[in-house]
């Protein structure tokens, strides 16, 4: 076993781990960066071949105030492209299409109209009160962390339209189920990226644009910076940090000495690692608890981009039970060529409903990617919190084990789970490094972006009767305000809707 | 490094894992078995020491209907005695302490008594609808997963004291919040337990005994008889199956060879295994969305066994909002040495103020064992399922991958979660290795347990009125049967207590 020995060992070649080497270098110490797999990139992932040009089956989009991940990009010359928006999206409810223009479909019935629009209204407010750094301390934080996502929005929404489309929400900005997260770990995420319409939309939103040539190519062009730096094909098995140097070995026995350590990994992926001493027993049990997204994504590929034709952008709002897929997106190529829509596994048949065309059943190509399969990954996009782990267990995700320090776009503030939210992190857990060598002021730890010049955010204005109109419930107590049998009435109509009435013979 | 070559590698020196290896050497065959710690016996613990004698820190109890385990014990003359119920139980709650006796505290209010009686009904009549081997095929599978144990016991129970009790059953049984889990899963841990009274009596139930001397007795007898079989401080971080032999190595930098692997820990912690080839995607999910339960087992200590003189048995049943603690039991050994309650943290106390005497507050001898802290635990006393896991997930529990075979108590049947679920559960995998080498039919692997003759098991007998009496809320559907009004106002006080009627400002 040979033993090189480094100011800082940083384990994984992800956005993360990459941008925090570059800051470490930038600084003048010496970091050596170990990757599991055999290429760097983590979670993104760019594919070339001479079918797709080049197609990402990662993490691909950005948008305004993704900062930090459009200064790196700049910095090495890689361009963005805006996502076709000019035609019309659609909506598919009910087994029928509706193309609309904006980020939310259009509701026309004016009671999910309220209910829409008093769903919106209610999850920013209650994001409002959660802080980005530190939900566990929001007021309501037992209280929301106890329930699911899906129990909050039936409690949010009385309408089936608002509930579904609720549900298509959740689904799609963290590749899990409602009832499987926490209520505040998810109106905490939606928060920390902005708010429900900045992460939704596509223009002036998180899906605004991609880069053109792939999103690897930012990890790639850091990696060639950093030259050897960066040891592909290093499983790391075990840490020590019982000596005086952390000792950190890999699969393909090699011994790696350092001062300090950055875990720029997903939380649960910790556990690949054999810990001297023991971890804390918050950390744990946490590092049990917070699982990855589980996401298939695919790209479908066409002779011709028939959708434009038909005046259809490729967005689709798909709402239907079992439906194999709830939003996709043009992936044509900003030139026009290789004309594609990106979405998850067994589409071509909906795409075909949807898009009212036999031409989507005859796709020339098509690329996925099964991100659970990934022993190095463990999911996708992003960790998730199931109820009641937040609150119990959320103050120790990046609180550092002795010399060992977390990054990773989970330990974010800002659009963690994204690109950005791993470039924060990558970049914050070096200045932590820094300042515990005494090189940096505790107050320059956590520092803000300057807004990209390319890429400028505008903010979303909500109208006079988005703020004020009444939600659903408002309706009804206004109408029954000073009657108690039209209230009970009321909760009589919502207990049986929501399938609460027949409660002496529970659920069977 | 050195290679060794064996028939089968057990991994984990538990229960599990040595009642594996113990019936592959009475078959005849060559295994070896790795265990990450210095000691065997996983998540039972035995302490010696002058102050206490012995005490069991980890899994200690076994009851009727444990037949492997009791079978196993018998076999190296490890006796049982009875958990001391000879006084009074107690209930506290609200303040004041009520003896009683039996399983359950008795309810004095009729609604109360009503809703108590119901609750225990309903949870034994869903768990009748579970497949003990299948729970993801039960009928109702999928709606019961997508909620939590808190949302069913919202929707069974009317009453505070039986929301009350209901909880603090299932933090005791399964060391979790409702909240946290799957009402699926928890209702077929009751289930395979033999229901409600079976898991949660002393007498005749799942706390009735304790082996004379401690729980490791077991394991340290099983891991003599296999002798240098058996290696202490092999944890092991790598299994590749891709040559004709898997390879195992260990964080020691041993490599050892077989024809199988059997996996005898925790779901969770295969991912301390670098694995080659990857796990399969199912697998690889499941394995990050299966944490371990918390808990703090704790002893204290007293020169006198003062509860018995004031007629109480040492069990307490204790509820109160932040309690550290929910249930007791006596822990003075069988011939009345060495006075002790078990419990959780922070508990003299309260203690003090369940048994009414100062006594409490002076113990002269405290035990501790924080279970969140061990690495290779995870947590005690076994995985939970988080809802939405067990209907995508379960079915792949302890589906062998190649050449691995996995046990574990978790992947048990019958009593899942306990000793006696570890021991089905290696011996059923060894049987499965058995049947793969062609040494045994299929029909063999699952193999059912005659009754032990020393504890044998009496029924649960309910009577008619346990049977027959109305919920509380059939008690208000025949109030109002022919009433929508009375009806609605019902709803509406049921909505009110949960908190459901200011439904337009949710929660805010």
């Amino acid at each position: 076993m040979t033993a090189n020995t480094y100011d800082v060992i940083v384990i994984g070649g992800g956005i993360s781990g990459l941008s925090a080497a570059k800051l470490l270098v930038e600084s003048g110490l010496n970091p050596v960066l170990l990757e599991a797999r055999n290429r760097v990139g983590g979670r993104t992932y760019t594919v070339q071949n001479k079918e797709t040009k080049w197609v990402d089956l990662g993490g691909a989009y950005i948008g305004p105030t993704q900062n930090r991940i459009l200064r790196i990009a700049k910095q090495y010359g890689v361009k963005t492209y805006k996502v076709n928006e000019d035609e019309s999206l659609v909506h598919y409810v009910k087994g029928k299409s509706y193309p609309f223009k904006g980020p939310f479909p259009p509701m026309w019935n004016p009671l999910a109209y309220l209910d829409y629009n008093n769903l919106w209204r209610t999850m920013d407010k209650m994001g409002m009160e959660i802080p980005k750094e530190a939900p566990w301390r929001a007021p309501h934080a037992e209280e929301w962390d106890k329930i699911t996502m899906q129990q909050l929005i039936d409690q949010i929404c009385w309408t089936r339209s608002a509930r579904r489309f609720a549900t298509l929400f959740v689904n799609v900005n963290v590749t899990s189920e409602p009832h499987e997260v926490s209520a505040l770990w998810f109106l905490w995420y939606v928060k920390q990226c902005g708010g429900t319409m900045r992460i939704f939309s596509t223009t002036n939103g998180g899906q605004e644009r991609k880069f053109a040539g792939g999103a690897n190519q930012i990890s790639q062009a850091m990696a060639r910076e950093l030259g050897d730096r960066v040891k592909l094909g290093r499983a790391v098995y075990s840490i020590d940090q019982t000596g005086d140097l952390v000792e950190v070995r890999t699969v393909n026995e090699e011994i790696y000495k350092a001062k300090y350590v950055i875990l720029a990994i997903p939380p649960s992926l910790n556990l690949k690692i054999h810990f001297n001493p023991e971890l804390p027993p918050l950390r744990n049990q946490l590092i049990h608890r917070v699982p990855m997204g589980s996401v298939i994504k695919c790209m479908v590929y066409y002779k011709e981009n028939f959708w434009r034709k038909k005046g259809y952008c490729g967005s689709m709002v798909i709402e239907e039970e079992e439906a194999p897929i709830g939003l996709t997106l043009d992936d044509t190529k900003p030139d026009g060529s290789v004309p594609a829509i990106m979405g998850k596994r067994r589409i071509c048949e909906i795409y075909a409903r949807v898009l009212g065309t036999e031409e989507a059943l005859n796709p020339v190509h098509y690329e996925e990617k099964n991100w659970c399969e990934e022993e190095y990954s463990g999911g996708c996009y992003t960790a998730y919190f199931p109820p009641g782990i937040m609150t119990q267990y959320g103050r120790v995700l990046r609180e550092p084990v002795g010399r060992l320090y977390f990054a990773g776009t989970e330990t974010a503030t800002e659009w963690s789970g994204y690109m950005e939210g791993a470039v924060q992190a990558g970049e914050r857990a070096s200045r932590e490094i820094l300042c515990a060598m005494g090189k940096l002021h505790a107050s320059q730890i956590w520092q803000s972006e300057p807004e990209s010049l390319d890429v400028p955010a505008r903010p979303f204005v909500t109208t006079f009767w988005e703020r004020n109109l009444p939600s659903v419930g408002g309706v009804f107590k206004f109408m029954g305000v000073s009657s108690f049998l039209a209230l009970a009435t009321a909760a009589g109509v919502v207990a049986y809707k929501k399938g609460l009435l027949p409660l002496s013979q529970p659920v069977l």
